[in-house]
């Protein structure tokens, strides 16, 4: 077992008093190579399952390797591009988030899939943030080979590729990489995003103490 | 002002160490008349400022009115279904969560903006649950009105209507949603959402301590 590192901080640049494992929680490409335990993996996939959901449809499905399995971690790996297989590989687990497309009692389009399952995806990112493992969730992979890989049947579709483990040394990673790990969050201002009244019109209250 | 109400208790039925605010969390019917905070309304606002997004593009909106406006909460009560109008009316906030499908930066579509949406609005609920404030996300409004009501332009959507506030006397609420208000909340087990090697084959570990 490699000594365990810190987790580097980067908390949330807020005046805001938000809750610490909002604040905390970051995106890493750094993982250790400590394996995350069943128990603990189990214990995310289940914050993500009391997510709240339209109809309370649950539209949520993932798709977990683990890497001591790694004829199954290499194929959730091979499904990444290759910028990010470069250091997801070094992550001790690999998941694939799936969305139902279709209310599952009618078969009808549920336009709130892909939706519900980032209010789902969020409770793990911050369960884990709270036990110490962290979560960098992906765009980049091959949303078509995935689905060939896994048989994801019509009506379903996969909407991001997640790493997840606990902190890694970020001297490992490529200088390119090395950079982006040590650089500060950043986020728009909540006037550029909260309005009021009508589109692009920042909130009154937010001038407001 | 009324005297206060303790939220009613409808914990998660786990046996898993969930963080509280996530075993707590549901989505009531019931508010309280009792007003918002503008301070308060920023810190959930700051929550989900700092969710993760793909290339962190920060693709949510929220259009945000209050009772005290009566004018601009009318505004935004009138978009819901009238199945909604019956409570929401009550909450002292409305929000519409906003998303956009395009990125800023290069206008070609972000596969991820609805979904990133969810994540943030995740972060708005957990934080709004450890500050005593809940949260009712809705897909039952007219996506069309609220498209022209506030001029929401080309390459946004609407997701999502948010009633939030204290929580009230689910006794004030008609017959047909106090029971709603009463059932325990139900989830699929974890076996029937996380799968490993191929699409529904329950992973493994889900059997392990």
């Amino acid at each position: 077992m490699p000594a365990k590192l810190l987790a580097m901080k980067k908390p949330a640049d807020t005046s805001l008093p938000i809750l610490p494992v909002i604040r905390e929680r970051w995106s890493p490409r750094a993982f250790s190579d400590r394996p995350v335990e069943a128990q603990t993996l189990k214990v995310l996939l289940e914050a993500a399952r009391w997510a709240p959901s339209s109809f309370n449809e649950q539209p949520w499905s993932y798709i977990v390797a683990m890497k001591h399995q790694p004829e199954e971690f290499q194929r959730l790996l091979g499904c990444l591009v290759p910028g990010n297989q470069v250091w997801a590989r070094n992550a001790p687990v690999l998941m694939l988030s799936v969305a139902s497309l279709k209310f599952q009692r009618h078969s009808k389009p549920n336009r709130h899939g892909i939706h519900d399952v980032g209010l789902a995806s969020e409770n793990l990112e911050l369960q884990a943030q709270s036990m110490g493992v962290m979560v960098h969730q992906m765009a980049g992979f091959d949303v078509e080979a995935a689905t060939q890989v896994y048989g994801i049947p019509e009506g379903f579709v996969p909407v991001a590729a997640i790493a997840l483990g606990y902190p890694g040394d970020p001297k490992l990673l490529p200088e390119d990489l090395r950079e982006r790990e040590l650089a500060p969050r950043e986020r728009k201002p909540l006037s550029a995003f909260v309005f009021s009244g009508e589109w692009a019109n920042p909130a009154p209250f937010l001038g407001e103490d």
